[in-house]
């Protein structure tokens, strides 16, 4: 079942509630909200207040996306936010296993995100704690990077692994997902879209235009234009 | 001069241009947007995008105040966002006189801010590359924290440091700003006061209502009810 | 050849020499120290004084577990508490062949422990300087954790490999090791046991009738009645 | 009111139960237990479980002193363990009055520990949330260290301001506390000893003989021969 | 295509311009100059302006090899060096394939450095943006360290994976490489060969002597005496 | 008794050996060698197999200046290299005192240095175990950087507070040592002097003149024309 889920931090924050109503009507799925510490990336984003106040005007699903360090010091302080889905690096600690059961013991979705470099032998014993696993598509931090080849095979590998262990882990992609890249990660063996300026807040378009065109692309169909 | 800045944290983040309205036509002076990293305090909140945002609809001052560790690598990150001001902690840096300088040098106004138990000395070096000063009279990182009382004496004791170097850096308060404090931090010598949940975006009235009457209270009007 | 050790972190501190009277009497094998920095894992528990003291009371051999950050800086300070094995983690260091090297050369046994996420790669290159390796079975951190069931294929995939490089590198398995989970282990590889409060320090029983009972299994015997 | 605790590290951690007895016996007035994370200092002592079981055989004061970066970060995981004083250093945080109150508001008495070269300033704004003050008189970490001269004046200094200040924080000294030492420091102002290799568990004497001179020397008396 | 470098931190740092000459005319194939946090490894060498002082007097390649923390935080600073090629560690930092592909944006080739321990499949998704990989032969961080055997199955290992995926990407050996290790790293695919103590800078030879032995035996020459 | 020396990492790095043949003949008094960890200062520069060869071709002191965190870590590794005095920052470590002393038992002198805005009271309980301060007058970590004109009242203060203290410490001072500001520093109390790029390393000069010049202006020769 695919899932298209708004990155917000790509959208605009002076008007985050109109934004949020045009995207529903247009048939968003969810939201993604990414909370960086300027260590593990050098950038900073959004935060547990703004999470609340996304919470307050939505009830589909809210991932946010930890990309901070040692994010096992964090889970209380999001879970509170009435966020549903909580991702973490496996990058960012050496307890990956215990935090995303904690994550799960806090009433979460745990996701689990792996940076472009990082080797698939890192979800071995996680696969029974992990609710979805998030393929970086692009280097993590800022909007507008460029999607990596490689993924494409990496999301493939996936698949297959998840196959041969007969679970339906559904895999997500963030970054750069637009009428290049959504396809091909679809046919690799995606199943959620984070999209970001190069779909759901492509300029020059309006939001209701992007996620309907994104949303026909998802569902197999032909593209006349490019979004 | 006396300055009333709103802290965006503590507003309506759905809704933020709309709130900037409203607050510029009921005299609010400026905006003041905390950035934070997990580490230096154990929270997350806004980052570089939503200053630029803020700087697209309005011309008033914009500090922004690094919670931060290590302050001087995110200074070019700050610099491209349109802000007028740059505030970073002496407890964050072992080098702030040259981060200071820095910002600066990247024209921006530099402020240091304080946490409640630093002391004043860490200033004795730094005078002529301080535009501001910034007394935290809460612990930081949360919104709705106690004032602490020993900052009233602070605040004397640097406004008499000031006058007897013949400096006219202002002195900014930020933590706890309402009716009970900000008349007694004015006395004590501040000049900037950083409006949150006790003041600009106090419940239960209107954010014009709010700025209205702190306004008022900073000019030394007498106040009938408390906000 | 299996052996038992206690992990003292779970005895009664306040009698350490009596309770190690007491399973030496009943035929413990060997003993376990937990060190912790609250930075690996959130908890501190023991130091060199201790296990310096722990040496002047027994001759069994004493197992030295090191949950703390960058485990290279500290091996002179254990070398010279008399502990026989020294065990680091391989997510604690980016140079783990050159720590267990250092152990080995200050005449200790060298062991490498996996958290539970660690994939079996992260051995590839070092079994020659690794005299055994702990599978942990446990979230690390605080006694009582639960057994996480991941762990069993694990031990088979690692002792499959060990065979198939012709090794016989024991298997240790630590975290709440007892009646439920030690024949699995021992059925899927594992050769050394640390005993805590699932087995030697079971409650309700005394220690004389833990290490009994929890040897007995550990021999293959049947156990009429859970320890 | 003078006051002598012994420092647990120093004593026979085999046999605490018998230790603790007999310095009931003999008088001590209470326990400092030292908690290490390998960072702050480079070694490793005690821990919670240890406190907890010190907590179950005496109903003296326990101080607990935290040799810990961050302490705010371990404030509840002490605060379980019956301690009734948990002792933190200034150089350990950089929000020191923030994690003083914390420690308060959890029911402990808060101390604050200067390492032998941190001047007293840091101090400045945090009188009011703190119980004790401990000045470190060896450098912090091993047991055995020599006896700092500086220190002296140190105490004699914070002894005059507390007196300016009108305030009745005791003062604790902490590192070689003996005979040669403590009526010096009793002299300067301190009032909390910690008593180890020098006094309490003075090598060649019963602890019963060590605590009854440390006493007598504590009261004034004259002391025939040296502990 | 074979090439031996010189690693200047094992030459005489008190006559650079002239050992570079000899060096030149002897033969040599490039300059290998390390670069070290304290943290990483435990050392320090050499830094930016050493380069650009090499840079002036010579015109072969010149390889920068980062043993430090976070490289990511130093591209800047190193290719105003002039350097030609930059390696950093996979275990340094959390984001290798950006770190790699901003390398290559700077302008200089990037190489990834492997610890003894690291296994291969770190590199599974980055050989887009690697333009070689140096395998350590050695623990890291001082000269003569002995060879670690494993090394010589490592690199056969990551030369099947290049054959396999049909790349060309040379492989670097580093450490203790000389007439009995470099026969058998070139034999197990190795083409490049960093040259220190061992065979560039072997004591009691000119370094003329050295490099044209070394060059021999790198050339598949008999050695009549080992250098 | 005034002293100039050498800062090596301004002067020729390909030739550091004819450069301290020159220097000597024109008078140096001793040498200045930074090492830098990159984290400290955001560069790197030298290392100890420099000094070693430093050592080895000079009888005069050599002063290594620490610019690097938890100096405390690398006092073993610094003695081994013949250098006479380590400098460390105050601002690198929580005990300063302790690693002052460190350096001493090591046998060789001990130097604390201050950044530009550290305050003096960092030294108040350490003047028994420095054997030199060293007053930072520009930012550290890069060579031409801007004298900071508030370093005159703080090299007089401190001369001030030795005096007082009938101490005969030396003070250093450090950075843009040249014509403009080496008179003022000495007039304000310095009497060490670290000669880089605006006196010793002046370009356009060559050394013996530059040395002859300084030493001439250090003696408080006039200067007809600036170096």
């Amino acid at each position: 079942m695919n899932e298209l889920s708004a990155s917000l931090m790509c959208g605009n924050l002076a008007n985050l509630a109109r934004d949020i109503t045009e995207l529903e009507r247009a048939g968003i799925d969810g939201y993604h909200i990414d909370i960086m510490d300027g260590k593990f990336v050098p950038n900073f984003t959004l935060g547990p207040d703004f999470i609340k106040r996304t919470r307050e005007i939505t009830t589909k699903p809210i991932e946010v996306h930890l990309m901070v360090e040692q994010p096992e010091h964090f889970i209380n302080l999001f879970r509170q936010t009435g966020a549903d889905r909580l991702t973490i690096h496996a990058e960012a600690t050496t307890n990956l296993q215990g935090t995303l059961a904690q994550i799960q013991a806090a009433g979460m979705q745990a996701g689990v995100a792996l940076n472009p470099a990082t080797p698939l032998n890192v979800l071995d014993y996680v696969y029974d704690v992990v609710d979805y696993v998030v393929i970086m598509t692009v280097n993590p931090g800022f909007a507008g990077q460029a999607f990596i080849p490689a993924m494409y095979s990496k999301i493939a590998q996936l698949n297959t692994i998840l196959h041969e262990r007969g679970l339906t882990i559904p895999i997500e992609v963030d970054g750069n997902i637009g009428a290049d890249t959504l396809p091909k990660c679809k046919l690799a063996g995606a199943q959620y879209f984070v999209g970001g300026t190069s779909s759901v807040y492509h300029p020059g378009k309006t939001l209701t235009e992007n996620v309907t065109m994104t949303q026909h692309l998802l569902n197999g169909g032909y593209l006349d234009a490019k979004i």
